[in-house]
């Protein structure tokens, strides 16, 4: 499939043309026009076959450069593109994958506009000439804010008033078409599935931005509401006190438009150095400049505690992946950043950092033999990834919808022999008292008494059989009766999972295994192999008809020999949809559709 | 010395009695006047020997309250107090310790308001009716900010205009009398002197603040400009993007005074929960409150997040100390915010956490057995330390002025045996080509290349004799040109220092040990004998005459036998000065005067 990805600015326009068929991927033309002036402007192109070039034309503005792109693309040899893919800068929150863009979706990102009103327009700018260009190509679009909207809502929450927040006033986060990509060529170096990895994604160019990547999902990243937030970047001042503003306005008489356009334009590199480039940083910090010293020294520092915040946030980090102008060239930036954070497992060997080469998509691995965590430097490809996106998006084919029984899960335990016997003497087992649908599977006559730092749980059921391991499910609410943070797991996902006390009538234990149960569906495999699904696959679950109807995203199909297909929830998924015996879930999600 | 110390608020009056003589320190009273209104306010006091009592009297403001201590101390038999200590929440950037409050510094605080509006009035306010009230008393001003003055630049350098950075706008911090006094207190318990440790205190009340306090010095704090960055608190918001203020008065019309209004008294726990104290959001979080359990969750990843960044900033933690209501009263809030830090060696022993008793100052510790982090808990005990430094201040004797030869260190290399063969082959040894004014110490014929990620120097010069482990010596435009971070690190004092590459003549060899020497005196033992002065001591040195006057703080004396006692810098430090040769240095800090 051959996708044509526009990445606009106000003043400029980057374009590539991908071929993402049979596995493969070509980058097979990138170009960019920039500096419109006097009636002209800069075109610089090159092909993956060795043709390129570089020179003024006479395109007097973005309308007329977009216009020429077919005609340019002619030229070059390529004569038809299946498709058009944008970047947009700002997706709010309800864009959460590649939209077409149409009469229905246009319009609700042009309301976006409030949040992004340097980027978004521009981008929009781009999207109607492109769709007047190109009438009969499909056009998607793919936001920097997409990979974000998994970030959970303690992360992207102002302590702010309700009407603020009502107002939309929260953390998005952006680069995230960047972070993603990064974080997948890092799980390819890896050879491990990236929701396996915990990865710290470090876009260090003109903007610049760290992401927390847990398990696959983007948890957490440095900027925010805007892309004014967190790092040090070019011209952008990066985390201010929220006092500033009082302060400024007070002792120099500063408005909001003032302060704010400051804060975007003249802050960052260039109100430190006088210059928005670290190379030029770089280089006067080393002729003894104090100024460029303090900036570097404030660029890695800042860049160095969200790396340690974002290790704290995921419990771990098993690799850091520099790049973006600075992250990719800089070795003694990357050092900076990293020196000092033996403590967590990070070590640099030394000879590596000073030789990257990142030619061919290569992703070098920079950390010193036996080091715990892995620290990676590679190119980020952000049109590449919305080249794979659009794709994606194009490719899903149409199914009908499925239905499954949904089943409630209140609070129990599954045991370990061992534990067995030491709550409830040496020699016991556990007994049926009633069998559960899962074949096999039955409520334990035995109860227990599950005890946290803040509150108690008494006669808890145990479950049957033994497990190899002792797993405690609880629901969210629980979690805070209890007074322990639990993740959201899948069952038997049970490393690093908080500790807990179990009392039996013959002894106590402390134990992991406590979990927030993740939603799942228990599939037989004749019913997946019907459905086309395969094990792990996520998809979403409408429950319908409850007076409380909801979608349940992110829900796990388990396919087990044997199994009775059917979902779990825990009781405050039941209670948020209203669902309470008997219902039934509408799958629609990835792979499937309404 | 017998101290009375107030904290006045604009609502209320804090006052504590210390008696701080002979190495005890006696609590003798503690009372609070607040709730003034229809002439009269409420009186809460209690003593150390027992007595104690509460109920209406008839003191209609802040001023009948003040002027009524006197009769009020008397009453309950103390009839004297040798000096009256303040608490006073901002001193800018000059008040680095107490300062005895006259007509000189009083100006100087005053000029202080705008960085804290709120609080600075109310305090001066009490000073000036202490002032009436106690005429012939000395009377001395506390800091919050004080502890804070020994951050790096980097760390209270927003990245924002210049002229914004000259009109005041910088990172202070606050809480800063109580992250000394938690600090302190840890250090003894864990029976290391604090300056061998890295601490993060967690101060968690109605304000909270996280401090890293890094080898017995604040190096970062939450708090910034203004107590209202960092932690989300019971009205204050803590972190929020700067781009908010624009998208507030975009959307919802909002001005400056009304956003920031809002940000320090309508938001925190407050905005997320309707109630400022978390024992309301505890308590509705349990009964299944989502949005209570939502602020709890906030509440404790943003505390998490500023851990992790502390113990990256720091190289690493040794301690984790909580007080203030919250960290002090909250199993379960100290354990969420603890949970997960596993991978940087923090883990609680569930029991000790669920079992805290604090009373008689008690500092328990939480860790779990065999966990490399200690987390504590203690009351802070700010009224106390304010007495503490009272009475220190008042303590310091006066003496002469002394001076010191200084001496200009360029970059240079101590080598181990091993290294100088590795360097200069099999047998080789170090062999001098000039003496230093150290007895037994030379300059070597041998030098080395020094090699970093961006840069290197070539004939760097080996001093001998060999050590038993290798030192490189540079100054900090040095490690720009490296392209390698170096601690400030006294002459051996090398563990978790960076690694840097050698090379000579017959091989290379990649080492830690480089360090930006701290500057120092050595010391010969009658010197000092004759000075008052004690190994291990900071000391001022003012350094006059060279047409850029200097005086270097933090300097520490270095007693040795047959030392030459001379003063060592390095050449930015020289440069910095104007300093060339032949300089003599007055010492004039701590237990010194001018």
């Amino acid at each position: 499939m051959r996708i044509l990805v526009f990445n606009a600015g106000s003043s400029s326009l980057k374009f590539g043309l991908f071929d993402t068929g049979n596995g493969a991927e070509r980058h097979l033309l990138k170009a960019g026009y920039d500096r419109f002036r006097d009636g002209g402007c800069d075109l610089r192109w090159s092909t993956d076959d060795g043709r390129g070039g570089q020179g003024r034309v006479p395109l007097a503005d973005l309308g007329a450069a977009i216009a020429a792109v077919p005609g340019f693309l002619a030229e070059q040899g390529f004569d038809w593109i299946d498709a058009v893919g944008h970047r947009i800068a700002h997706g709010g929150a309800g864009f959460a994958a590649p939209a077409p863009l149409d009469d229905t979706t246009l319009p609700e990102i042009e309301a976006l506009t409030p949040l992004a009103p340097l980027h978004n327009p521009a981008n929009l700018a781009a999207v109607a000439l492109a769709r007047a260009t190109w009438p009969e190509v499909p056009q998607y679009g793919v936001f920097d804010t997409s990979f974000h909207l998994t970030n959970p809502a303690f992360a992207t929450t102002y302590a702010v008033p309700e009407v603020w927040r009502q107002a939309g006033l929260r953390r998005f986060g952006f680069h995230g078409t960047s972070h993603k990509y990064v974080a997948l060529r890092a799980a390819e170096v890896i050879g491990q599935p990236l929701d396996r990895l915990q990865v710290i994604s470090c876009h260090l160019g003109n903007g610049a931005s760290v992401c927390a990547i847990n398990r696959g999902r983007s948890m957490d990243s440095s900027m925010g509401l805007t892309p004014l937030e967190g790092l040090v970047m070019g011209t952008r001042s990066g985390d201010v006190d929220p006092g500033a503003f009082g302060y400024l306005s007070r002792e120099l008489g500063l408005s909001i438009p003032q302060i704010e356009a400051a804060l975007y334009n003249d802050s960052g590199l260039k109100a430190l150095t006088g210059s928005p480039d670290m190379r030029d940083a770089e280089d006067r910090a080393a002729a003894g400049d104090a100024a460029a010293q303090l900036a570097i020294e404030i660029y890695a520092y800042r860049a160095r505690k969200y790396i340690g915040a974002y290790a704290a946030a995921m419990g771990g980090v098993d690799a850091i992946v520099f790049t973006g102008g600075i992250g990719e060239n800089s070795a003694s930036m990357r050092r900076r950043i990293c020196d000092g954070l033996e403590f967590m497992g990070v070590t640099l060997d030394h000879d590596r950092n000073a030789r990257v080469d990142l030619a061919d998509r290569a992703a070098p691995e920079l950390q010193a033999w036996g080091a715990r965590v892995r620290v990676i430097v590679t190119e980020t490809a952000e049109q590449l990834q919305i080249a794979r996106e659009v794709a994606q998006a194009m490719a899903q084919p149409v199914r009908v919808a499925l239905t499954v029984p949904v089943a409630v899960s209140a609070r129990h335990v599954h045991l370990s022999q061992a534990h067995v016997e030491a709550l409830f003497g040496p020699g016991a087992t556990l007994t049926a008292e009633f069998p559960l649908r899962q074949p096999g599977n039955f409520g334990a006559h035995q109860k227990v008494t599950v005890e946290g730092p803040k509150g108690r749980f008494e006669n808890v059921r145990v479950l049957g059989p033994t497990r190899g391991r002792t797993q405690i499910e609880v629901s969210r609410t629980d979690t805070f009766v209890l007074g322990i943070d639990a993740p959201v797991r899948l069952s038997g996902d049970l490393d690093g999972t908080p500790r807990v006390r179990l009392v039996g009538p013959a002894g106590q234990v402390e134990t992991d295994g406590l979990i927030i149960a993740a939603r799942h569906i228990h599939m037989h495999p004749d019913d997946a192999a019907r459905w086309g699904l395969t094990d792990g696959q996520e998809v979403e679950v409408e429950v319908a008809g409850t007076g409380r109807g909801i979608t349940f995203a992110h829900t796990v199909v388990r396919i087990q020999k044997d199994a009775f297909t059917e979902m779990h929830i825990d009781t405050d998924e039941a209670n948020a949809g209203g669902i309470v015996a008997g219902a039934d879930g509408a799958l629609v999600g990835p792979g499937l559709c309404r």
